[in-house]
């Protein structure tokens, strides 16, 4: 089967230029088919900032009123998504850029009111967009990467109503992942702040360059992995239970490695 | 030939949601392959204002410096281009929402700095992109078409070296239609808020059902046609002349009058 490589890419090193500039070149210089998911960064909040609308969050999510919607969609799938592919383009990178409405290649259920477990109290978390299986049009997604376009997803879904939800960027490219394993040999990157699982939380040279199922359930045990890292881990099994062929976790200037398979913590099923 | 039809719609349908609902449903009824360019109407102006930053038109045309292009690339291709994508949707219409970025579809050339006619001075329209000659990627398109996408285009495109430019959305849709005359009988439409080509220009009733090259000429002699019609009908007959078939000037609330040739003023060579 040909590889595909779908790369996640978070707020900090868009709100880098100089960072962003080289992860673009980066990821435009990886063979075959490929795949960029990118969050939001700080320019949504600063915009909402900007107009007086407050940023809301619970759990580190965005709570998503009708405001915040329209900020969001325009930020990520306007702004953010248009200024990746456009800076692709001039690498050669026949990029595509794309919301879950576009093609309806993503869709999703808005978030259920919630039980707030502290308040006791209701949890609305607004236009947010859970993604479940069969979420990703992934006959329609193969065919455009038939096509040879290079597909640059903003982590805006919708409905399928005509709702657009806003949903978790980690989540759409894990989702996205699983669904192309039928069609491609898939690898999934995220591309964080940290070069890696480490295993001294405060020494960065401290990477396991390989995790295991039976290692990631020992690390977990002993806790030596720190809360913000056990959600990325947990998708990431999951997305390897699913079919995926490995995964990866690592900073995002060090993209360059992947082709020599040096590129942060690889995540394996066994 | 399969035929295609062009649609371009006006920030006036897009300010009335109930309009606009209107025309997003009339629109996903026509039969065929079929584009929507649409323009941006208020919410750029009023999101500009809201930030503080002045909206500088100049014969009918945004000066665009980077503050603006930030803007208009949110409101146009962002908000309003999956807004509408996402309506489509609902109504089985696989739109996929683009800018002229995406894909390489549609490059522009930044406009040179003029020299101001009134003043003697430069002007500088700032990213601004006007098109030539091969500015659409027309085999790119026709492949999205072909895979039974239906593209809805905001009229933001690139100049090929990382740079997005806010272009005419009247110039996008000829150009685009013009484009494709080599893969499809091509029809384009262009939606305002006048029924037509008025001989009346007081009168609503008064709509000339169909205008040739001849009529077109005596017209304008006569002094019928008024000013805000000219390029519309400069831009159309060029359109004729490089082998479209036909060219509708119309309401948007008459669009199911398209399919008994009864919508608005047919424009034809001959």
């Amino acid at each position: 089967m040909e590889k595909l490589t779908v790369v996640k890419i978070g707020g900090n090193v868009i709100d880098n230029p100089v960072d962003f500039e080289v992860f673009l070149t980066d990821f435009s210089a990886i063979d075959g088919c490929k795949i960029l998911v990118h969050g939001g960064g700080k320019i949504a909040s600063d915009l909402l900032a900007e107009l007086g609308i407050e940023s809301k969050l619970v759990q580190g999510r965005r709570i998503t009123d009708v405001k915040s919607l329209k900020i969001v969609t325009m930020v990520y799938a306007g702004l953010i998504n248009k200024s990746i592919v456009a800076k692709l383009q001039s690498y050669n990178c026949n990029a595509i850029g794309l919301s879950g409405a576009d093609g309806n290649l993503i869709r999703a259920l808005k978030r259920p009111i919630h039980i707030d477990p502290l308040s006791g109290g209701e949890l609305d978390y607004g236009f947010v967009g859970d993604l479940y299986e069969g979420s990703v049009n992934s006959k329609a997604l193969f065919e455009l990467l038939n096509s040879g376009f290079i597909p640059v997803f903003s982590a805006i879904t919708h409905d399928g109503n005509g709702q657009l939800l806003n949903t978790n960027a980690d989540t759409v490219s894990s989702v996205i992942s699983t669904s192309m394993v039928n069609y491609f040999d898939t690898s999934l990157i995220y591309c964080l702040e940290k070069p890696g699982v480490l295993s001294d939380f405060e020494d960065e040279s401290s990477v396991i360059r390989q995790i295991n199922m039976g290692k990631y359930q020992e690390l977990t045990q002993s806790g030596q992995i720190r809360n913000g890292m056990i959600p990325k881990l947990v998708n990431a099994f999951d997305a390897l239970n699913k079919g995926l062929k490995e995964v990866y976790i690592g900073k995002a200037d060090a993209l360059p490695l992947l082709k020599e398979q040096n590129f942060g913590t690889r995540l394996i099923l066994e």
